[in-house]
C-alpha cells in the first residue's frame, strides 16, 4: 500500500514539475529559475499539506527523492523545450494525472495524521492545487485555478472526497484509490476536451 | 472566556470570508474561485499565526467549523452578489469588526503558546491582516494593507498591543478584550470615515 | 560558534530589511508598509526554513531581536530615503553580504535539525532567497531571483553546498563558514560587477 502511495506521489511530483519548468521556459527564465519553478510546482502542494497537518519536516524536505524528481523534470524541459509546443496536449494530460494522484495521496496522508474527514478532503485538494497556485504567484499572474475557465480544483475535491468516503466506509484500499484518482482524472479530462465548467456569477446582466 | 474567544474568532472568519468572496465575484471567478477566496481570506491569518507559533494542525484545519463559516459566506455572496454594491459600506464596517476580533484573539492565542509579549502583539496583527494579504496576492494585486490609503494594520497593532498590556498587567479579561477590540475598531472606523492615515515618505519633493 | 552564527544571522536580517524598506519607499508606501516590507524581507527566509525543518516557533518569532533589527532598518530607511540613490551601490553589496550570511547560517541550522545534506543545502538557499521573493510577491512583481539577469540564488546554493561539504568532512568550523560565505559573496559580486550569469533557454531562434 505504502509503495503504491509513494509511487503515485513521486509520479505526481514529476509531472507537476514538468508543468512548472515549462512555464519558466515560456517566461524565458534562466536555468536556475527553471529549477526553482519545477521544485515549487512539484512540491509546494505537499509541503503546504504537511505543514498544515503538523507533519514536519515535510516529506518533500525530509526525502531528497522529491527534489531529485523535480530536478530531473527541469533538466528534461530545459534541454527539450523546443519540443514543448509539440507535446502540449500530453502535458495537459500528465498534469491531470498529477492532480489526480496528489488529491488521493494528500487525503490519505491527512487522514493518517488524524485530520477530520471534511478537512482531510480539503487537504487533498490543497495538495493537488497548491503547486500550480505557487507557480502562478511566482510569475505574478492570477492563479489559473481561480480563473473560471476549467474544472480543476473541483475535480481534485471530487477525488479527495471519494477517498474520504471510501476510507470512512472501510472500502478495500487499492480499488478506492484507483477509483478516486480515476474520477478526478475523468472530470479534468472532460473539462479539457468538452469544456465542462462550473457556473460563474453574472454581473451587470 | 474560551466561549467569548471562539465566538469572536468564528465571527471574524465569517466577515473576512465575505470580503474575500466579494473580491472573487468582482473578478468574475466561478463558484469554486469564490469558495477558495472566501476560505483563504477567512482563515489564512489564523493559519499563519498557528504555523508560526507551532500550534499545528491550525485551528482552522483541525476544526471544520471554520471551513463551514467560509462556505456559508461564499454561498451568501454567490447568490447575493447583486446586492453587493448596495451593502458596500456595511461590508467595510464588518471588515473592521473582523480585524478587531482577530487582532485580539490572535494575540491571546500567541500568549497562550508562550510567545513573548512583543511578538505576541505582532502575531495578533498578522492574524488580522494575513487573510486580506493572501486574498490580494491570489488575485495578483499589491496587498491593500501595504498601500498608503488607510489606517489598517496599524489599527490591528494598536488592538493587539493593548491586549498584551492588559494581559501583562493582569487586567480583568472581558473588559480588556472588549476595549482592545474597540480601540482597533475605532481607529479603523475613523480611517474610513475621516481619512485618518499614517505619514508616507515624500520622494522627489 | 553560536555567537558567530547569531551575529551573522542578525546582520543578514538587518541588511535584507534595508533592501525591503527601500523597495517600500520606492513604491511610496506609508510608514507601516515600510516596516512590514522590512520585516518580511529580513525574516521570511529564516521563518520559512524553520517552519519547513520543524523548528517552531521560528527564531524570528521566538526572539524579538530579529523584529527589532528590521524595525531599526525601517527607521533608517524611512528617515534616510533621500540618500537611497546615493548609496545604491553599497546597498547591493550589503545585500550580497546578507545572502552569503543567510546561506551559511540556514544550512547549519538545517543540519542541526537532522535534515539530510542535499536538502540542508536547499534550505540554506531558501533562507537566503526567501525574503527577497516575499518582498517581490507583496509588491506584485515577478521575484527578481527568477529573472535571468543576475547570478543570485546560484551563489547562495554554492555557499550552502560548500557549508554542507565542510560539515560532512568535518572541516574546522570557523574557516568553513567564512570560506562558504566568501564564495557566495564572490559569485554575487562578480555577477553585479562583471555580469556573470547562467545560461537561459533560447526560444524561437
Amino acid at each position: 500500500m505504502d509503495l503504491l502511495l509513494t509511487v503515485l506521489d513521486l509520479a505526481g511530483t514529476f509531472v507537476f514539475a514538468i508543468s512548472g519548468a515549462t512555464a519558466a521556459v515560456q517566461q524565458r527564465l534562466d536555468v536556475f529559475g527553471v529549477a526553482v519553478l519545477a521544485f515549487a510546482t512539484g512540491t509546494v502542494g505537499g509541503i503546504t499539506r504537511d505543514v498544515l497537518i503538523g507533519a514536519t519536516p515535510p516529506l518533500a524536505i525530509a526525502e531528497p527523492n522529491y527534489a531529485l524528481m523535480t530536478l530531473a523534470a527541469a533538466v528534461v524541459v530545459f534541454f527539450g523545450h523546443r519540443f514543448v509546443d509539440r507535446i502540449q496536449s500530453p502535458v495537459a494530460i500528465f498534469d491531470a494525472a498529477g492532480l489526480s494522484m496528489f488529491a488521493v495521496t494528500g487525503t490519505i496522508r491527512a487522514l493518517d495524521y488524524g485530520i477530520s474527514p471534511i478537512m482531510a478532503a480539503v487537504m487533498g485538494m490543497v495538495t493537488g492545487i497548491g503547486g500550480g497556485m505557487m507557480r502562478d504567484v511566482l510569475i505574478a499572474r492570477m492563479p489559473a485555478v481561480l480563473q473560471p475557465v476549467e474544472l480543476y480544483a473541483t475535480a481534485a475535491l471530487a477525488g479527495s472526497s471519494l477517498t474520504v468516503i471510501g476510507a470512512t466506509l472501510d472500502w478495500p484500499f487499492v480499488p478506492t484509490v484507483l477509483c478516486a484518482a480515476g474520477l478526478c482524472f475523468f472530470l479534468r479530462f472532460m473539462a479539457l476536451r468538452r469544456g465542462w465548467r462550473l457556473p460563474a456569477p453574472r454581473i451587470g446582466e
